[in-house]
């Protein structure tokens, strides 16, 4: 779906643009080309990254078109009119290859192939690595929440401090990456998410006293209400006044969800909120903290042993802070059926030619053990090497290889069925079981093993080759 | 203009909905309340902030209602069908006051004020707060970098590493705060900015070689064109095939706009592409750079007089790294028609009751000299004070005081002209002008003084006296 209120066709860079013409004027935009999607960098210190925003971008791509005033937009800036003829009646009729959405990737193989004329391919680059990057970033950051909080349940609270309109997508990424629901109403209601909210500050202060506005709320929310209880003295007011009102509840046959610390010492409050409540009874009565959470902070709150059900996690989450940015690029492989390579004076810049796929290995217990970036028409590959150090090899004798880039569109057409948020936090689930501990280690995880298969090491350097003595020749 | 596919009310936190219906339940959601937005925290260890998002809320304030489906959903989500019907009517039909967009702003001053019935200010809060807080971030950020690079053009490059869809926004935020153009060609046509764009390195590995494909760049591009150059080698390859294009073109009448360095040492590479360019008379092609700018490398590339004519910034930019967020909020300051305050353990997390203006103090060249909150009844202030520490007061004798909050939207409708991107960037432009060089200053910059009029203070500590005694009676 289409959050926006526009088609797709503009929402990219001006220079794809120009280069579009460029190719359409010397009709080289029929041309077939491949490009492959990567990044280079794990986000947070981490070991992996959740693959995310797959099915976005699919669902989206028949959007990537241009209407009227689109086209009217393009003639102000001086396209020429045979040049915006043509972009009348585009529309993406290529072909994608993708590893499923909710896979956990490594730097350096190529998590995304596009494939199709050089003009379809060039235009939704930029569309593409938007939604790629900024979505997986999001769920790689919610992962790495969701495995120091164990089984604890995780809320994005984050839409008021997220980057504008980006954190409508934030919350789905973060279901995805294993949150369990959501504040954001609007994306709850476009992706299915579970919605879920507490009580503010200023529902409290509109009241003349906290117990009222308690008593108030406990009325109109007999079962999930959730009290806020900082906002005048934590423990000498607004826990005393929420088991009042709890009590109240009770004799009602209802009850109260639970209570919210939203400021000061949350492991010491926790503690001393849970001993009060279960003193009087209310063990069912839940804690939930927010404030500036993120997973440093809920790693110390549990080894603290800080009794909390649920965390409310805001800014840190939707914005993936510390790091803004996801570094994935995308990078010609193919162009007019022949591999292509960009040739850096940094080795670590040189892209991989040709048209390639991801292989997975895994042990007997099913662990993942390497990944092999090969060419597509290759079957077996016993032997992966550095990508950038030819003398590091890794025999992959004994495991068991798995293709994980599949065919996910097709001239234009939409050949998977796109799973749900649910069901691709479920699929996360399972491949970070299969991912060892080693990789998934807080500080200073394990260097994955992604290496490149013989016969490709040998086609980037026999491209590196030509290429250097045509321009010596 | 509403950039997303559906109504704005659901675009808010699950938690004002139920604060809203437990008000509607008890007949209180007509209650006159009043709201302010400020932050507390200067993003970037900088001196101010630029006040940015104005227009963009106001545009969509018309938007913040429920269709059908949006009610369908909350139907689902168990809203009480008379709740529902309410809110099927629900429009914003308050009042705001603001500063105007294109201010500088600074922590803990009211810059805008929020007054309605308690229903619909609670409602807006989440919009309110996610548009200005993200678009006063990236000004802010552009505006830095404004600073530093003084008049060099300075473009948008950021769409693809921004965070999804607030790239829309961040691209149109940046040109506020002092970008000359943007390569994101939507954001362009929307907001009416300067789009513009280079060439990519896939165009130049497209052809079999690099001159070629300058060659083909130059035919399509005989007045804009701009050829990337480290493709394969920045000196060695790409700076002499872009002259030997530049002089072809000069033939044909036409004029090589600049080349783009996107990799290695930029300062080096400028001033070596510059002296080339300059020994083959080919002094109007302009250096273009690009690569993880900031303003920290922008201003030491200019500290090493690095020859450079524009900077392409994308991922700090349009992300605001290393700052996520602008940490706005929005505070209950009047309920029923009278004060209200919010009480805390930590005198910084006090709120300021009552409703405010900002009024703003110059000296007789028009420099900014020092910020009061006022209460809006007051005439004449004299002095402020420090809003944390009493003992500490400025006097303002002298000094020419001005109003800045000013009403905006009255009975729902907007009351003033909302600029262009354009207008308000000027607007940016001679606030900074007027803004002393202390506060500006890219490392420590001075702290400005915003104090709190004796009135205010007074009025904030009665409060305080009422609900502790209260409290303790």
């Amino acid at each position: 779906m289409n959050i926006i209120n526009n088609k797709l066709g503009l929402l990219t860079d001006m220079y794809q643009l120009s280069m579009m013409e460029a190719y359409f004027k010397e009709n080289r935009h029929n041309t077939p080309a491949a490009f492959d999607y990567f990044f280079r960098k794990l986000p947070f210190k981490g070991g992996y990254v959740i693959f995310s925003g797959l099915s976005e971008l699919l669902e989206n791509l028949n959007q990537i078109k241009f209407d009227e005033s689109d086209i009217d937009y393009l003639h102000k800036l001086k396209s020429s009119s045979d040049f915006l003829e043509y972009l009348k009646g585009f529309s993406f009729k290529g072909n994608i290859y993708s590893v499923d959405e909710g896979t956990i990737v490594f730097p350096n193989e190529p998590v995304v192939v596009v494939e199709g004329n050089l003009a379809e391919v060039q235009l939704i680059e930029t569309y593409l690595l938007n939604t790629l990057n900024f979505n997986s970033l999001i769920s790689t950051k919610a992962s790495r929440i969701r495995l120091v909080a164990q089984d604890k349940i995780l809320s994005d609270f984050g839409l008021r401090r997220a980057q504008g309109l980006g954190g409508i997508q934030a919350s789905k990424a973060a279901i995805i990456g294993g949150f369990d629901s959501t504040s954001n109403v609007l994306a709850a209601k476009l992706f299915d998410l579970n919605a879920v909210g507490t009580m503010a500050h200023s529902f409290v202060q509109s009241y003349d006293d906290e117990l009222t506005s308690f008593r108030r709320f406990g009325n109109t929310h007999p079962e999930n209400g959730v009290l806020v209880i900082d906002t005048y003295s934590t423990l000498q007011s607004g826990l005393l006044n929420a088991i009042t009102v709890a009590k109240e509840m009770e004799r009602r046959g209802h009850r109260l969800k639970g209570i919210r610390l939203d400021s000061g010492d949350l492991a010491y409050l926790a503690k001393a909120a849970r001993k009060k409540l279960d003193e009087e009874n209310l063990n069912y009565v839940k804690i939930i903290v927010s404030n500036q959470l993120d997973e440093i902070v809920i790693k110390s709150l549990l080894e603290q042993e800080a009794p909390i059900d649920i965390f409310g996690v805001g800014t840190n989450l939707v914005t993936g802070n510390p790091d803004a940015a996801l570094d994935g690029v995308f990078k010609l492989s193919m162009f007019n059926n022949k591999p292509r390579l960009k040739v850096s004076e940094n080795i670590k810049k040189v892209t991989l030619p040709g048209l390639k796929k991801i292989i997975r290995y895994k042990d007997d217990d099913g662990y993942y053990q390497a990944d092999a970036v090969a060419l597509t028409e290759e079957e077996v590959v016993e032997k992966i090497f550095h990508p950038f150090e030819k003398e590091k090899s890794k025999s992959l004798k004994n495991l068991k290889g798995e293709v994980i880039t599949i065919p996910v569109v097709k001239d234009g057409e939409i050949k998977i069925t796109l799973g749900s948020p649910q069901s691709i936090r479920k699929k996360v689930k399972e491949n970070l079981l299969n991912l060892p501990a080693e990789y998934k280690r807080f500080e200073y995880p394990h260097i994955y093993k992604v290496g490149i298969s013989e016969k490709l090491m040998k086609l980037r350097d026999e491209l590196k080759t030509n290429f250097t003595s045509n321009k010596n020749g």
